[in-house]
């Protein structure tokens, strides 16, 4: 099945204990839609500027992303700016330019509303919401978020909750929006609102699943290179969204390894400045670390203990 | 196999989110003993005041645990009062009296010290290494320590490292000794030190196994009931300990087992203050909770993914 992105293009300037990098590519549809486009095909909606270099536009085409649901608009691109300190697990904002974001009102084609999976990437929760009432009858419906928003405009994200079938959050968010420490309580009080599967984005502790009747904890990955942290959530929910289109399977079994198939994509992604790493990516290469990530979190049954 | 393990008995005096407590029985080789001891003979060694209430002696003389190793010093038990904010994952020290533990000096008896399996609970490195130097041909010494003796007796600590079987650690404790903010490289640097396996605790993130060439990730649990996060660390290394003696089987495979009964051990000693709910806790809820990990935490290979 195909998948439609929704979110972000953006140019990041960035700077981490490993180096600085100005106007690279970037955005949360940018790095979901590469994420997914290993598994599937991958169709962006994002505004860009009239700045956007072509050379972004053939790597995404390189991908067989289809393009052509971008919507250009008079301006600059949306452009954000941070650094990372030597505990890479949180960014710090340093500029946010919104620029042609605020102009942003997408409408759907007729081929791109039909598409049956859709992943609402981190973007103000009314352009989702928008997305959400123009699509007509998808299979799976997945959103992710981001504190800014969760602060600014919560009745709007409550909405965008009722209507999706999974949404992605990190545990600051989480336990900030939910007003509790206590994830597993956090996520209980997620799916109450009316979604149907909470996934808590752990960084570098993994991941975790929460459904009314079900749980599972994702492991995280013993990460040598790791150089740029900047996209790592929407990498994972990229892989996560793509390879449920990929396999059409929406069964837990297969919820599970879509996990390890987001967290695998996240731990490429971060090894190098922006997407560079997705560049050279290899379809073996993923394979194999979803069997290390197998090879590292099993553990055999005990039958007979006392 | 039987456990000596050395640490210290406290009269703990703490705040949680879920209540207040004073002068209740903790310390790290009550916590670790009474965990192990769910599993193998243990004898603790360990300084008490005169104070000492009889009723704790009984509670260990329950569970079996020989205590004929505690050294009675004239003076008050040592103390430690702390609080937990919203946030439990954080003990804040009010105070410490170290009382008798400033004179403790112990020295083992025949029988203890040719005990084949030893743990260093958390205290003064250079008393960790005087048993490790008393200590007869054990088959297995891991030892766990803490942010103020990395600060305080960071050459002492080096020496243990040097001489264990497996170093436990927290996962902030592990940064700052190592100097990075990289878990994985902070434990093969602490590997490079020379100690066979290095073991980061994560608290509610799960655990983290490094050997020369393994590595395992034991996945978090989603725990509902959490009131006194105190002892946590310490019953962890007690299931770990106690399991890894009552096997006699110290392969990878069966390590993995006994960090998962760790983390059981852990998970059942926080759901109520002191050691509370180790008084009523019961074989086969240790059972159902170790097949509830597995449950969380399993997923399949990927046979054919294009």
């Amino acid at each position: 099945m195909s998948a439609l992105i929704v979110g972000t293009m953006a140019l990041d300037t960035l700077e981490t204990p490993f180096g600085a990098k100005a106007d690279v590519l970037g955005g949360s549809a940018v790095h979901s839609g590469v994420a997914a486009s290993f598994f599937t095909e991958v169709s962006i909606v994002a505004p860009i500027g009239e700045d956007f270099p072509q050379e972004h536009l053939d790597f995404l085409k390189s991908r067989k992303i289809d393009i052509d649901g971008l919507q250009k608009i008079k301006g600059e691109t949306f452009r954000w700016s941070g650094y990372y300190e030597f505990d890479m697990n949180q960014a710090h904002t340093r500029e946010t330019q919104l620029n042609v974001l605020t102009e942003f009102s997408p409408k759907l084609s007729p081929k791109l509303s039909s598409l049956p999976i859709v992943f609402l990437a981190n973007l103000d929760p009314e352009i989702q919401l928008s997305i959400i009432n123009q699509v007509k009858g998808p299979k799976l419906i997945a959103a992710d978020t981001m504190d800014f928003w969760i602060k600014s405009k919560k009745d709007a994200l409550y909405e965008v909750i009722k209507k999706v079938d999974f949404m992605l959050m990190n545990e600051s968010e989480v336990r900030m929006f939910m007003e509790t420490p206590n994830i597993p309580l956090a996520a209980r009080r997620l799916l109450k609102l009316g979604v149907k599967s909470v996934i808590i984005k752990q960084g570098e502790h993994g991941a975790l699943l929460f459904t009314e009747n079900g749980h599972f904890s994702a492991p995280s990955y013993p990460q040598d290179t790791f150089k740029d942290p900047t996209g790592a959530g929407d990498s994972f929910a990229g892989g996560f969204i793509g390879y449920l289109a990929k396999s059409g399977d929406f069964s837990e079994e297969n919820i599970r390894k879509a996990l390890i198939l987001g967290s695998t994509m996240a731990s490429f992604n971060i090894e190098d400045f922006s997407l560079d790493r997705m560049r050279s990516l290899k379809q073996h290469e993923i394979i194999d670390r979803y069997n290390e990530f197998r090879e590292f979190s099993k553990f055999e049954a005990i039958d007979n203990l006392w």
